[in-house]
């Protein structure tokens, strides 16, 4: 972290709250929009937001460096994500970024590079969903169809810290729960980068 | 393991199954004797029972030194096993021989010493629940009314491994199902010691 | 923790130093003083000490319960420890007391009550130790004879975070490296107890 | 695995032994058939090797889609091996083929992208390592200069597991060593896949 507060950029597909007017209804300013609001209410976190239709699909290099914490919401256009900027967020990532991937966002392009494996699902709608915190780095849900998932679970790569959060899905106004918001704003805290290096690997060339 | 065949003590505490008569009706022969009865049909493994009842609580240094896996019942008694025989089970699984712990053995004297910690839970009966087998070496229990728990899971202390389980409600004849048979007796396979040792720690005293 | 500080207790065997002059020269007040001497620098820490030759081996229910986390030095006394202080201390972790294990305290009554299992080990004197941090809570103590050691390394039982800190014989000034009193202090900091019961198992007996 | 022997595959860059006779004096039939040889000896092991020069760089789907266990060692070359090539390699451990990756090949593409994240190290030669084998899935390596490396380590990613080695620089006969031949074998049964799947993510198509 460069100062005294903790670089947020939150990125949205942005494209259920403009299609569908029962999402805008939940989300007048976008998820990104509701994300931003809220994390603003701290002292110690400070905000951007960024969308897919804007230029380069709202990524660059820059705007990357000076990120402390990447909140990633994705999921109709997940694919169309250009390969270029998927190898800059991994790149940034290893470099010591925190990554917050949202709901859909398992199965992005982003995810899949960075983890080296695609997390996979089933699912359906309309259910009910408990959380159980069993770790403070593990989220476990509950589903009332008789399934679980790993609905909050951390991972590093390199010198970044990753959390997926499974909520979220764009129909309910999911982030507009305190409980919720809680724990996205911990998990911004906790992601956010300790050590973070200029190049990585950081050796290699040096040494070969 | 001594010889081919992995040899199997199922330690019963064996109360509600002479009490109860709807409990006798489930299991005439007792938990160990049903336990017994769908191991021994491998051929690569042996089997012996024990009970409370028995002579020092069907415990002693010669059973448990040819003892290559020790299977445990306990619940309602189990306050009563002398720190004598919690010593000597926790001994030998620090020497190598392997551990399964049945149902409400999660709060046996023996499990608190072995683990250091107890595992604790609050409960209800009559409920559902479903296992999903989310890691070879861990089984996640969902419950009807919204609950998960750690229904299988393993450890080790010092050479032994330790296996804890926890379907087997005395009311249910959960150990007739031939899909928590197959679960019990691949946790004997994995449970038997590859290395067992005279002693444990086995250089302190040489050293000291 | 209650109050701003967290406030650590600082238990030393303290028998080396008074029974050996050349031990007495590295620590004149105790290892225990050392400890204090370098913690105490720190506004957001309070330290007391206590030794074994005090009232009842220098450990209370009060004490501990008004301990945060609990600094532990041991070694040709620790088999004269009282069941009754370990079971104690290992009830204080439980309910979520810190602990920090220094040196010979591997093999202390309270590490092998609160483990489980004891760690062992072989041993000689006079090699050079270089530890590499290969994770925040994984220390590796490289010997020059040729051996590795996990000369760091945290546990959780129960609600109780536990460090074991490998570096610390008594006949070098090791606590007095300004970087072995980081680790220590960044230890204490992390031991300290996020959550702390009045009971544990806290729910067992409500329930049964 | 389909019949009753494990498919195992070496792929072998063969640059070093072709172009430095002090290279070819160590290994004249190459490192794979070095270690072919030693495989060959196991009566569960068929071995198939295969190498840069060849056709296609001496990889294809039929070929990995029939290998239960992929060996590969690359070095000077590891930069040259197709995209193509890293994709498919990657599918099929993620489908369930194991992968045992030697020496300089943690800086491989292939295991750069199955890992998401490079291994990346500082090296020097002609230093003496010594192996710890301190849990059965990770060797720790000592180095007489004062490091320590995590010389064997394994991962999962989808259904495959992987094996890192390190030791087998090509100008000493590593692999003729009984020890590291054990070693591998080991690797080899271990790696050999349980389940193996069509496609992966096996359900996210049907589902979306």
């Amino acid at each position: 972290m460069s100062g005294t507060k903790i670089r947020v950029t939150v990125w949205n597909e942005f494209v259920h709250e403009r299609e569908l007017p029962e999402i805008a209804a939940v989300y007048p300013d976008g998820i990104h929009g509701a994300i931003r609001e809220f994390l603003e209410t701290n002292e110690d976190i400070e905000v951007k937001t960024a969308t897919l239709d804007e230029p380069n699909q709202g990524l660059s290099r820059d705007l990357l460096e000076n990120t402390d914490v990447l909140i990633w919401w994705s999921h109709a256009k997940q694919e169309e994500v250009t390969d270029e900027n998927v190898r800059l967020v991994q790149s940034e990532v290893q470099k010591g970024m925190g990554l917050i991937a949202l709901h859909s966002a398992h199965y992005s392009k982003i995810m899949r590079q960075i983890l080296g494996t695609p997390m996979t699902l089933k699912w359906r709608e309309h259910d009910t969903e408990k959380l159980w915190c069993i770790d403070p780095s593990h989220f476990l849900g509950w589903f009332g169809g008789g399934e679980v998932f790993r609905s909050g679970v951390t991972f590093r790569r390199g010198y970044g810290k990753i959390f997926y959060f499974q909520p979220g899905h764009e129909e309910q106004p999911i982030y507009r729960r305190p409980d919720i918001q809680k724990i996205i704003t911990n998990a911004v805290r906790w992601a956010a980068p300790v050590y973070r290096v200029k190049e990585f690997p950081d050796n290699i060339h040096a040494e070969h």
